[in-house]
């Protein structure tokens, strides 16, 4: 397999997807479909949609319905991050080296193009109801605003925010990291797995797969803010310590995470190869998930 | 029949329904939970939820499959309120005598506590699922998240920032007018005859009425802040003009103000009565809330 291949056209194809779901520019209200756009539009990863449509796949998902949802993870994914830097929260001009969204387009907007990414995501992933009629678009839309909302992802910003330059446990620590990663990850796996109709069973082992994943892959993230260069990882490193972030390198030290980081990957690789069906590419990206090097 | 008595029972059960669908405040995100409660507890009229079940009744829905959405929509209004008083918006302290949810827990948990609501009213509204699995639910919830989003509330909230202190034309007021408080009403009424089962022409014919009913009430709003008290309306009057906002008083005077919102709320109550149903107490709030006092 030449991944490197396999996942370009992925991302290219998450690429289009966007394009296809995202609004058109026109109308009174133009500005922020511009600035929903923008905030897009800005050449991240799009890992979620693709462990999303991955795990459809592995489970024979056919109908098509993955497709609203991978559009509509990737929207909350992104206003997640224009939040996060807005002025009263990480404060960030600069986000994969342009413009943040609020530097761009003013604050007042950031703030309203994050709501409506948000609003827009769910508006996008019932579309879903139109591919599948059955019972699986539903279940899969009450997982999906369960992980993105406080008892997922702003559960896990809002300890985060709240914690900043604070001493913490490990139990928060492992809080912050399986919300505010973990869960989006989660909802990614689950949904594909739902939307292809797996049983309850092996929805849930999917989404034990999905939290370790998400959770090695955030120390993977700890551990590159102090051992890459800023060359390497294409935004500055050390950033955490500056800005007096809990991260498991800052509580384990180096080696524990790094170990951590193999036990976990360990452990949710062979629960994934115990799973009735295979999907080699899904394997091979949660590998180098982990054991990347940016 | 003693409307205002009616009135009071139907606003104390939204009131208790929200306590139902609120979550409890525990956990490590707790402070959300509590900015939640705080913003959406705060006494306020109920109007969207009570028209949402009120259509709902007319059109003889029986299921329950509307009480997560009526929470669902005092969820989004609640959020929008949040969202608007921020400093980067509006800038508002307070709101209905008390401090606004920014000014009590911190501007990050506004953004956030707005944030978790507007994902959490998608989250409760996804509960009908449960109570009836026909395709009506997966219907109301399209129509839902098309008008709160940006070719509704959302929209309408862009374009009225964008063109503060700015002169505009009656097109783009209008617009204005009928996203940012219209299609919230549309979203209420339109939802509650989708859930109870109308047919595509009484939904669109809802739809009509409650533009009519939401320009009327927001163009009474315009007009009370000229002509009310302090004292009467319980918030600081001639706030409109002192903000340079743009009002259908401002464009076209007061007598033409008062003229349209009877020839509008003529055009609703007329439609409302030629439907095949009837529900009294509908038809007699929609002639109070466009004739208010405050």
């Amino acid at each position: 397999m030449d991944f490197e291949k396999e996942l370009k056209d992925r991302t290219d194809r998450v690429d289009r997807l966007l394009e296809k779901h995202l609004p058109k520019e026109d109308g009174p209200q133009k500005t922020v479909l511009e600035a929903m756009r923008y905030s897009v539009m800005s050449g991240g990863k799009r890992l979620r949609p693709i462990l999303m449509d991955e795990t459809y796949t592995l489970f024979n998902g056919s109908t098509g319905s993955v497709e609203p949802f991978m559009a509509a993870i990737e929207m909350i994914h992104s206003y997640s991050l224009v939040h996060d830097d807005l002025p009263a929260l990480d404060n960030d001009e600069y986000r994969r080296g342009r413009k943040s969204t609020h530097a761009a387009y003013g604050e007042a907007m950031g703030i309203l193009a994050g709501d409506a990414l948000l609003n827009y995501a769910f508006e996008t992933a019932a579309l879903a109801f139109d591919i599948d009629p059955g019972p699986c678009v539903a279940k899969a839309f009450s997982l999906f605003a369960k992980k993105t909302g406080i008892y997922g992802m702003i559960g896990g910003q809002v300890v985060d925010v709240e914690t900043e330059g604070r001493q913490i446990g490990p139990d928060t620590l492992r809080f912050i990291h399986e919300k505010k990663t973990g869960a989006l990850i989660e909802a990614a796996m689950m949904t594909g797995a739902i939307l292809a109709g797996a049983s309850d069973d092996q929805v849930d082992n999917v989404g034990s797969i999905a939290l370790d994943v998400g959770l090695a892959f955030q120390i993977r993230d700890d551990i590159l803010d102090v051992t890459s260069t800023t060359e390497v990882l294409g935004k500055p490193v050390g950033s955490d310590e500056k800005n007096n972030k809990n991260t498991y390198v800052k509580y384990f030290g180096l080696d524990k995470a790094e170990s951590e980081v193999e036990h976990i990957s360990e452990r949710a690789l062979t629960s994934l190869a115990s799973l009735p069906y295979e999907n080699p590419f899904l394997t091979e990206l949660i590998k180098r998930l982990v054991h990347r090097k940016k």
